[in-house]
């Protein structure tokens, strides 16, 4: 850890912000991991679980790089993970998916909305930090173009499929965004972050309302390249 | 493929025993990795999570370099491993673990008698193949340690898990040993390569009884490697 954006001279506020926001990524990656594995299980065909597979085994490499950050900063990352560990299995158990289609929407409008969340903060946070969230959410192209074939193929087999799968999508978004802001708004520090200080800009309400809109308009542009209405 | 180990050239049966091979293989690892991927759940701490997930990450990095050999071969590595696919898939449907810990003794059972058996076998295959098979069952160490230490905390804190462990280890092998003899009987490729040819040494009656000798003392050793009867 270096500097914060802003250049003031790193503090311990910042530091626990930091570790904090690592700690959501890093469990949001493992039970995402999890899950996709569990999915592999749903796959119609052999093809269908190596990609799933391989989908799974992508996300426990990134956990294993924002680990590694959280020990550079002094943090124990199953302590920094544990924090957010009742949320996420919250929206895992609201969310278990009743087929294959709905597993593979899930992974990639969850991952989806997690990495544009992240890539938002992550312009408020040191340079090294900065890095490693940016290069965790790398490598998911190929994955959402497996995605997308896949549901457009299923969705092609059995017409009925897609109103089913629009109105899951919908679902996952609200899901999601019931326990992003319980999450939010039970930590102190990444609150605080996204406020700001004296010494470095944050998100006002008027800019938190821009990045929401900036969130719903890529979930929506997501569903659209399924074929599905957001 | 370049030679087969007695320095015949190499033929189309063999090339369906090495494809057969390699099939089994990557359909056990793929269904480990699912199987592991699922134990994780069970995972009691976040650290037994990541232990856990980097046990089934492994196993998905070797099944991607499996494949590439089958490719190379000239096989469809979904085709090869489907074969493979109701042996493995009724192992595990009668395998299913309790709890944290008979999952990690499946892990460590299971992957060590198979290993002993691919590396028992790929003496019998050429060098590159070999090479491919041998490299797919390495950096299990680091594993086995920590499931040898996970499994001896657990019989500390609860002395009765030994008993339950130790039968549980033994309907392992039982199971195993079944399903090995259904893929084995079913498969003439395999057998014939495991019987040798004119040109290609095999294994007689008395080989492959000592060759079983050998696969149940290992899996004794594992077993009291863990404070467990076999």
């Amino acid at each position: 850890m270096t500097e914060s954006p802003a250049g003031a001279t790193p503090d311990e506020e910042y530091r626990l912000a930091a570790v904090d926001l690592l700690g959501v990524i890093a469990y949001g990656e493992l039970s995402a991991f999890e899950r996709l594995a569990e999915d592999a299980k749903l796959a119609p065909t052999i093809e269908d679980k190596m990609a799933v597979g391989a989908m799974a085994t992508a996300e426990f490499a990134h956990l294993q790089r924002v680990c590694e950050r959280l020990t550079r900063l002094g943090a124990d990352p199953g302590a920094a993970m544990r924090t957010f560990q009742p949320g996420f299995d919250a929206f895992h158990d609201h969310t278990a998916p009743a087929d294959f289609y709905e597993g593979l929407i899930k992974a990639y409008v969850g991952d989806g909305l997690a990495a544009d969340f992240y890539r938002e903060i992550a312009a408020y946070l040191d340079p090294e930090t900065r890095e490693v969230i940016i290069s965790s959410l790398e490598n998911t192209g190929q994955s959402a173009e497996y995605i997308v074939r896949r549901v457009r193929e299923g969705i092609r087999e059995d017409h009925r499929l897609g109103g089913r799968l629009a109105l899951w999508g919908r679902r996952l978004m609200g899901e999601a965004l019931t326990q992003a802001q319980q999450v939010a708004g039970e930590r102190d520090a990444l609150s605080a972050l996204l406020a700001g200080g004296v010494d470095r800009p944050g998100l006002d309400l008027a800019a938190l309302g821009r990045m929401f809109t900036r969130l719903t308009e890529r979930h929506a542009e997501r569903m659209a390249a399924l074929g599905l209405d957001a």
